[in-house]
């Protein structure tokens, strides 16, 4: 089968923003979804959960980023022609299989569930088109103490993590402020998707540009022109003014600058907020229910004792995706830290979420009211990773037995089920070079130690331990005026009934 | 977004061929996983993972049906033309990421990977489009030492598993002694993978189809005339007494039947076909080298202690996948138990794998032999199953804090904090139903215990604190007899401070 028709080789590369994923990150990202995992469930939450494929109506079209030609989504035809798709989150499979499975389930349906996703999106740095997310989602309540918990629970979860308290925050807003405001103004159900993304542009284009977005459209950097909203000036006037509310409020309370006099604490400067906005949109019904939902939630989080330092509502929060309906959720990482290149950076987002009502109904027609979060795992191991919180201190490498005559591989192999019997990770060289490319190959596993058993220990009856990084260290000179009492710490012969309880000593050492 | 429009409401469906995990599963799997992982790590392996898509010609085509259109693989073309596949295993993606990084890879670089694999195939009972794999591979040693292991970790993985010695055998089989076969009767290259489906099909098709198969062909029932391997009759003649052979000893082997006199134990009795066969082929020297490669894994397990009850020599294994070179292997379970209708199953193959010795040099065109097993995590699971070893007895459902009064939630919310503080599985109702509706659905979660905080106890600063499965037993009038005791057992009051000590107690009671 070995082609030596060096055309027709296959490249040996990974696909277009793809990525392998090294044994570091695996231990890390374990740990990390155990973590997550035991605050779900001891928030009574039940793990389930969906395949990686399914019919591509049933995933439906809510990514940011639809305008693409493949809409962000990895499609392919079955058999029968029928389209699927690799899903892009697990919340629409989640909704597939409540619509599925509603009679069996128990209401509210509280479930949990972690796993790769798949986006159909150009790749950039940092950016993959495969990433992990953990999601965890109440279906069937449309009350805001189920929203309030998802925030809890969130806010916990970044502590289980080891991010502590005011080094994360958990942000909230409602959609219901924006879908008031449009509704008020008579925005056209059709258009308000535009505002939407218009809006989500803020962070990009600013002011001026989301404001030609609203209205005629705008061209871009490379001559594209994108139509625009086509809203008249009073509604463009009302939009904006939310959206420069919102924003310089955000701006204020994250700088610690909206302190209003009449509240004690600076925690709660936010929630002020509310107030001041019922005062503004008073006639717009939608926005005055939306902030009465985001009422309930402080009222609910203050409780049980949750601060503004730990969940704060801020109006500029929007979240990409279409399908929310009610109060969304985005979980901030405060604190800076230095990238490989000992630059700055800000987290930012590991995750979000939200209410989304409409979900089931797309299938059943009858309203299922759900809310849930979506933690970005890959992301936040990378923020993990940069504040040295992943480092995985429970795994040793394998002690490495050698090699030194072929025709005695029984009795190496049989020292190491000996040593792994034990539950010490060992294993035989097993590869066919000779004595230097073991040790080599030892050291590249990062051994502790290797056991070595020539023909002149084997006739004593004995094994040489060999300490590898002590080796290293008396080899670099640094303790050279003690040679000869290191070199025997280094290396020692034993018995071999003891080979276990040595090596056991001298991992102990380590 | 809820649309009354029925006709446009996409189904609630599962895509044909996947299907939902539960809860009960996902924990199964879990703590499955994790025993195989411990043993994996013991024996020295590091975990490494690929993404779940590739280029397709990254992947190769090396699935056993290759036939069908789209060869049972998931592809679809990248917005730059290219194709890309999901992986149909762990080894091909293996292959290419060794091939990609050889240069920082140790030799022999050991490693393992677990997850769902796809298969674009006919879905049928039992037969999923999406199960999951964990694998085990050592690529860049040719040494049958590397075989040995991988049997004796396979073989390991069983009994820390719960299955008992003797409930379970790996077999063993090299594909060099049909190989030695096919050259030395001058069998052309391009008609091997032919043979080799032919056999393949041996239980399906008998003796008789499998030589019309090697002939001119076959037609099946359904009429379609299946093209043969167009051989002449000494060809056949070799290839078809090597799978009586290999069938017929298979079988005595099983039966226990094979029992040569000069062999002490029974358990050595498949190996003694090793000789058998080395004195009928001896003219085909890959034969030989097959032969002998099985004496020296022989050798090695039995140094280690593993003898033919674990670890057995079968002529019969051939596995599906096109890419073995060497040994094969496959781990099967003996054992029968009821399946749901009481029908008596023997499960068979739980895993299988294998020696690719030109999986990587498909990508350098340099040799990179290689070794390595694949569990069958999914099928496994459903033989532990139904052998009941499966049962999750950590989790417990969680207590369940009913809303008498949803004005005070707030509070409500409280004791569910203090009760997730203590470790205690817990949740406030977040539904929007009565009474009735929350006890029904405490049941239905199946919760130990609800917690009830009417006014009458809010005035008393008491809580009461019901046991659902104790209750629920008085109710069917089991202990009526005593029924105000018994009552007072199912349901007491104690004082709110006490929540947590006294719901404690009532949990360690079950």
């Amino acid at each position: 089968m070995a082609s030596s028709d060096k055309q027709n080789r296959p490249k040996a590369r990974l696909a277009k923003g793809f990525r392998d994923v090294d044994a570091n990150e695996i231990r890390g990202l374990k740990r990390m979804l155990r973590i997550i995992e035991e605050v779900y469930e001891n928030y009574g939450f039940e793990p389930v959960e969906q395949p990686f494929i399914e019919y591509t109506e049933a995933l439906g079209k809510f990514l940011p980023d639809q305008d693409r030609p493949n809409e962000g989504v990895f499609s392919f035809q079955d058999d029968d022609e029928q389209w699927l798709s690799l899903r892009y989150d697990l919340t629409a499979p989640l909704a597939r299989y409540v619509a599925e499975n509603q009679q069996f389930l128990p209401t509210p349906f509280r479930s949990y569930r972690q796993g790769w996703v798949f986006r159909n999106e150009k790749p950039g740095p940092g950016r993959y088109r495969q990433f992990m997310q953990f999601d965890a989602d109440t279906v069937g309540s449309a009350s805001p103490a189920a929203d309030a918990e998802v925030c809890m629970m969130a806010a916990d979860t970044m502590e289980a993590l080891g991010i502590p308290r005011g080094q994360y925050v958990m942000k909230v807003n409602n959609r219901k402020i924006l879908d008031g405001v449009m509704i008020g103004t008579e925005i056209p159900l059709e258009k308000r998707l535009t505002v939407l993304r218009a809006i989500d542009k803020f962070d990009r284009l600013g002011i001026n540009g989301v404001k030609a977005l609203l209205g005629e459209g705008r061209k871009d950097e490379s001559g594209d022109f994108a139509k625009g909203a086509e809203l008249n000036n009073l509604q463009i006037e009302r939009v904006l003014s939310l959206i420069i509310t919102a924003h310089s409020s955000a701006k204020q309370i994250t700088e610690g600058k909206y302190l209003p006099e009449e509240f004690k604490t600076e925690k709660d400067a936010d929630w002020h907020l509310i107030d001041e906005m019922k005062s503004s949109f008073y006639n717009f019904e939608i926005t005055m229910e939306g902030l009465r939902e985001l009422e309930e939630i402080h009222k609910l989080t203050r409780a049980s004792g949750y601060g503004s330092d730990r969940i704060r509502f801020d109006p500029s929060v929007v979240r990409g995706l279409e399908y929310y309906t009610g109060p969304v959720f985005e979980c901030e990482l405060l604190m800076e830290a230095k990238d490989e290149k000992g630059n700055l950076v800000r987290f930012g987002s590991v995750g979000g979420g939200g209410r989304y009502d409409d979900l089931v109904a797309r299938f059943t027609g009858q309203s299922v009211p759900a809310t849930g979060f979506s933690m970005g795992v890959s992301r936040l191991y990378s923020a993990l990773k940069l504040l040295g919180k992943t480092e995985d201190k429970e795994t040793t490498a394998p002690v490495v037995v050698l090699v030194m005559d072929k025709e005695r591989q029984g009795d190496y192999q049989k020292m190491v089920q000996q040593l792994r019997a034990a539950n010490i990770r060992a294993e035989m060289y097993v590869g066919t070079s000779g004595m230097k490319a073991q040790m080599k190959y030892a050291d590249k596993r990062g051994s502790p130690l290797v056991v070595i058993q020539g023909g002149d220990e084997k006739a004593r009856g004995e094994v040489t331990l060999k300490d590898l990084a002590l080796g290293a260290q008396l080899a670099s000179g640094v303790e050279s005026r003690e040679e000869y009492a290191s070199q025997r710490l280094a290396q020692v012969s034993v018995p071999e009934a003891d080979l276990v309880s040595e090596v056991k000593k001298m991992l102990a050492r380590k």
